[in-house]
């Protein structure tokens, strides 16, 4: 989907905090992740195979050559000095007082507080053990995604993907529904009758309406029925030929 | 995330039909990221590397195990005919009249039409290729999720999450935001003004408050910053303890 002219955009937003990532795949997905959202600034905490990463870079799809540089850091209190609002995306902790939101609901969260320019982080664990309870002690808040009950473990990559998708997604006005549009204008309500009433004198000379009563209903509803595929000049023209060939003219009209 | 002891839930919705998929890790990923999402009708159309595989297993995290087994199909014609409505997801094609959605309101749309027991399909295409052009003429509309104009590339595992994460979303009926909860229950009116009058004492007796008249101001913020962060009566009992160790108490009260 991308295209390539355009310069890959990166908006004020979240940083992503990575804590302990094992695998650089891992790392390249996040940051592949946080770019297709249009984010940029990834930190890592205590990466376990040092950085910078081949396979991340590899993984990234080109995203990481196209970010600022990754900052490493030794905790999430130093990844995060900045941060005004921390995010901890995990189940919920049974022993710990958070408020919890769904993605969804913590991407309208994350942009009121952009506007009263607070910076943000999101805290993600490492791929198997995830945060550690010091660690969330030192988030404001808890990201857990509802997903299958029984089936709702998500890699780093994805868990990163959704999040992100959702900051994204809250900031974006593409309308949500785009009707049919084409190259071609759509048919002006002059060529649908000639076509319609074309048709209705080539089905009389067929002898398709059964009785001449039922003619009227039977013409509404094949104006309905085509009427509803919004034809453009082009399509018009094009079941002209339709019918010209089913009643045999070799040229058609 | 995932509770172990809750059966993974596998609800009735889109199939996800997968058009000539190269590699058996996407198709393994896609089969995940559905039941993530609690969707299990997989169809596969011409897999390059034949079916089943192994590789599709191993990346599945164990979905493809517990997910009814996978159809292979010849065509797209073949993998959809029980299905009433097609969304092909892929940039907006320049030379076909398609109504495109984003993801979230083709989610909508989705459920309106299962409410109508339609059957509903997410056509998805080859890695690099994509759709052919005559794949997406069967289909009835498009799926594009807006994402960074200038990055919009997402793979495989990546384009079935976001668009199955639409959908499961679009029923999941989980508090967008629940306010922090322990199990310790929320401290009482009367806990937590027996913390602010003692505070309030053991300060005066170090005298924290600068004249009289400010006093009840300082006291009035102090109820204020205290009161936000909502103690249980375990925190309550916390605070207490700090204010003894403060004051040079050994045994907290």
């Amino acid at each position: 989907m991308t295209n390539k002219s355009t310069a890959p955009q990166i908006l004020d937003g979240p940083a992503v905090i990575l804590i302990d990532p094992q695998m650089g795949e891992n790392i390249g997905a996040a940051a592949r992740a946080m770019l297709n959202n249009s984010l940029g600034d990834l930190r890592i905490v205590r990466p376990r195979d040092g950085w910078p990463s081949e396979t991340a870079y590899a993984m990234s799809s080109g995203a990481l050559d196209l970010m600022p540089p990754i900052k490493v850091f030794d905790t999430l209190a130093d990844a995060a000095t900045d941060c005004q609002f921390l995010y901890a995306t995990t189940a919920r902790p049974r022993d710990m007082m958070k408020p919890v939101f769904t993605g969804k609901e913590a991407a309208l969260d994350m942009h009121k507080r952009q506007r009263k320019n607070q910076k943000i982080g999101l805290v993600f664990g490492a791929e198997r053990a995830g945060l550690t309870n010091e660690d969330i002690s030192l988030c404001h808040a808890i990201i857990q995604i509802p997903l299958n009950p029984g089936f709702s473990s998500l890699n780093l990559g994805q868990a990163v993907l959704l999040t992100t998708y959702e900051w994204y997604q809250a900031q974006d006005n593409t309308d949500g529904y785009q009707p049919a549009e084409g190259d071609s204008p759509l048919a002006s309500h002059g060529e649908l009758n000639e076509l319609y009433e074309r048709l209705e004198s080539e089905l009389e000379k067929h002898h398709f309406f059964r009785s001449e009563g039922l003619r009227p209903t039977m013409m509404r509803n094949i104006r309905n029925m085509l009427g509803r595929a919004e034809f453009t000049e082009q399509e018009t023209r094009t079941f002209q030929g339709i019918i010209s060939a089913l009643i045999g003219n070799k040229t058609p009209k």
